[in-house]
Formats: structure tokens, C-alpha cells, sequence
């Protein structure tokens, strides 16, 4: 295969006109690894991103007492170490080879001047990224829409116990952390408080919760009800 | 609050360098809408983006008949139509308020000036994207790795059995294809046959399956078991 064919399935680059990919083609350096080699260390600047074009990289962290934890093992396709090279910032983790790999090298000073020279390989880009971003949280809503109620449900009943049993408290954390918590994310979280809203479960004024139906609450925390 | 703050808040320019959020305030339109009022047409070329500051819009499509099909209700801090403007294209829908709203335009002329003047714009932009595109893998991960294993597992005996209960066949979609009908990403489908194949359940070459270990598979499919 084409080395522009590799580039053209890249996520980050699906979609791009031939022109540009075959700019991005030119300024990417195609490196033979061996197992074990190490393509960039935490804390180091960061000066290109990757793309795998066979074998498998892990990206760890090494603790304190130098033991490994791994984050995310990457294989044929995928892409990393492109956050801190867009932000400009140093490397969040280790990347080192599991197997013999071979991979594209983005280096940083020539991506951006493409992108100075060519503002629309930027643009392109965060349409490909935004229309992810799209697909992605629907998928999130979908598969959270199942579950999230459910939790949420749970947990304004306890903390409606914290509050002596009270209707009316304010939540203790912010909706974003609040979010993380219930395992989904802010825009679909306030999807849901909405939906309980219409269907007058609770009533949601900024951070202030009151329970309109108790027993709606505690059905859908036991499972048996859905917001539809 | 000041219009800065309320840009500084929309996910796409999250994190951007103060200077980068006045330069954005300076090209948006600050619009007070009745309720009712259309803000862009299906087919109509993408002139910008929108965010809410307050009140909700509903995007949504109109079938032969005239039917409408909301795709989305949007609130409080989320934008819409950002795609079709990064990509330089039609809107693909109509959008329209369902109450008074106050709703930032964002010129899609103005916005690419603002890029080609400083292109740290678009990396900065990119990376908040990336870094966004990454939580998000993360969680539908998360949130897949309960259920995908079990359809996935179901999905390989129903294909052994349309090939006669063979335990070597072909799988029919793309793994693009796959993902999707069981409701997760690529990303998250490969690494799942991964582990399947690391304990031997399955052997994965291509797009040809082996199943190394039927009762596995059918213990998934039933719930019993999960892909550690």
C-alpha cells in the first residue's frame, strides 16, 4: 500500500483532499522500529506525532518506585501524541514498541508551517474532529441513556439522605464533576436533568434539586423505569 | 456576564489563550431571537456557527411530506453547525428557536480570517478537540466494554451458524460496519477482538474468525462472563 493510502485512513486525516494529504505525506518521516525502542519519554518536548502503520506501542507512566502502568496500547491505524503536539506542550507519558513496528513521524515545526501556509489543512481538520466529536457523543448519550438515569436517580436520592431527607438541596459538586461521576458527559447529563424536568420529577434550578416525585425517583434507581 | 466568559465556556474554545477569546468576541454577533425565528435552512451555504447563550434550539429535517424530524435539541452553552463551517459546506438541516434565545454568531469569514492571521488559533483549537476526542474514546470504551463483548460474542456464533456451524469463517461488514451495529467505535471493537483473541476464545486474521473456544463465546453472549 501507498504510503499516502496509510495517511488517507488516519482518523485525524480522513477525508482530506489529495493535495493535502499528499503534503502531509511529504513531511512525515517512515521509521523501521525495532521491539523495545522508545519513541519519546514524559516530559519531553514535544516535537512530532505518531501514526502506526503495523506492530504495537504502549504509552505508559512509570510510578515513583519505577513501576510501569500502562495507559493505552495503540496498534495498526491509530494515532498518538498528537494533543501536546497541536498545544504545544511536552509528552503527558513514555511510548516505547511492544513488537517490531513501523511508523509515521509528524514532525511539529513542519506540520505547523503547513498549516501557515495551508489554513484550510487546519480547517479541514477541525472538521473531521468536530463531526467525531458529533458522532461520538451521540454514541456516549446512547449508551449512557441505558444506565445514567438510573445512577442519577441514585444519587439524588442519597443525597437528598444527607440533606435529613430534605425535597429541596443543592448539589455538592459541579455538573461537569458530577458528570465524570455518573460516567457520562456535561451535554448529556443536561439532557437527562432536562427530560426528569419535562416529565416532573424533579424540579432543577442551577445547582438547587427538588424532588417532585420521590417514588418516580426511586423506580428509576431501582431500574425498573426509563426516561424516555 | 461578560460575552467572554460565555465564550470561554464553549467546549470548542475551552482552554484558549485569553488574547484568542477576545479576538473570537470580536467577530461574533451577540443576537437576542424570538422564539419561532429560523437561523439556517437546510442546503443553505454555511455562513457560521452558532452557540447558545440562552434558550434552546431544535435542528431538525423536514421529510417529502413535510414531516419534521427534530435531530437535536440544543441549549445553554452547546453550538451547532461548526462543521459544515470548518468543512466549507451546506448546513445539513434547518435550525430554529423554541423560545426566546440569545444565541452568538459566528461569521464563517471573519472566523477563517481570524485562522489565517493566527494559525495558534486552529492548533489550539485542534488540540482542545483532540484532547475532547480522546476523553470521549475513553468512555465509550467504558461504557462499551460491559456490553459489546456479549453482542459481539452473539454475533460470531450467529455468523458460525449461517456457515454451517463452522468454526472458520469470514466476517460479512468491514470491522467499520461492525462497530457500529454493536454500537461502539473501531478503536474499541479492534481492542475488544484483541483481548478475545489473547485468551484464545478466538483466532483473528483479516477479516477471517476462527473460534478457538465455543463455550467461552456462548457464556458471553449469555452475560455470564466478561473480557477482562
Amino acid at each position: 500500500m501507498e504510503l499516502v493510502e496509510h495517511v488517507a485512513r488516519i482518523p485525524l486525516f480522513e477525508g482530506l483532499p489529495r493535495e493535502q494529504l499528499h503534503e502531509l505525506v511529504n513531511i512525515c518521516v517512515d521509521q523501521e522500529c525495532r521491539k523495545g525502542k522508545t519513541l519519546f519519554s514524559e516530559g519531553a518536548g514535544a516535537t512530532g506525532f505518531y501514526v502506526i502503520v503495523s506492530g504495537k506501542v504502549k504509552v505508559y507512566k512509570l510510578s515513583l518506585e519505577g513501576k510501569e502502568q500502562i495507559l493505552h496500547i495503540f496498534g495498526k491505524g491509530e494515532f498518538f501524541g498528537e494533543v501536546p503536539v497541536f498545544a504545544g506542550g511536552r509528552y503527558p507519558a513514555h511510548a516505547e514498541t511492544l513488537e517490531p513496528s513501523r511508523v509515521l513521524f509528524f514532525p511539529r515545526d513542519a506540520f505547523m508551517d503547513l498549516i501557515r501556509k495551508e489554513p484550510s489543512l487546519a480547517t479541514n481538520m477541525l472538521a473531521i474532529l468536530a463531526q467525531r466529536l458529533r458522532q461520538f457523543t451521540h454514541l456516549i448519550e446512547d449508551l449512557s441513556l441505558k444506565e445514567v438515569p438510573g445512577r442519577l436517580a441514585a444519587y439524588l436520592l442519597c443525597l437528598s439522605e444527607r440533606n435529613r431527607a430534605s425535597d429541596t438541596f443543592d448539589l455538592d459538586i459541579t455538573k461537569g464533576q458530577l458528570a465524570s461521576l455518573l460516567g457520562t458527559i456535561p451535554e448529556t447529563l443536561s439532557r437527562i436533568l432536562a427530560k426528569m424536568s419535562q416529565q416532573e420529577f424533579i424540579q432543577v434550578d442551577g445547582r438547587r434539586i427538588q424532588i417532585l416525585d420521590r417514588s418516580a425517583l426511586e423506580s428509576l434507581a431501582a431500574g425498573e423505569k426509563l426516561v424516555s
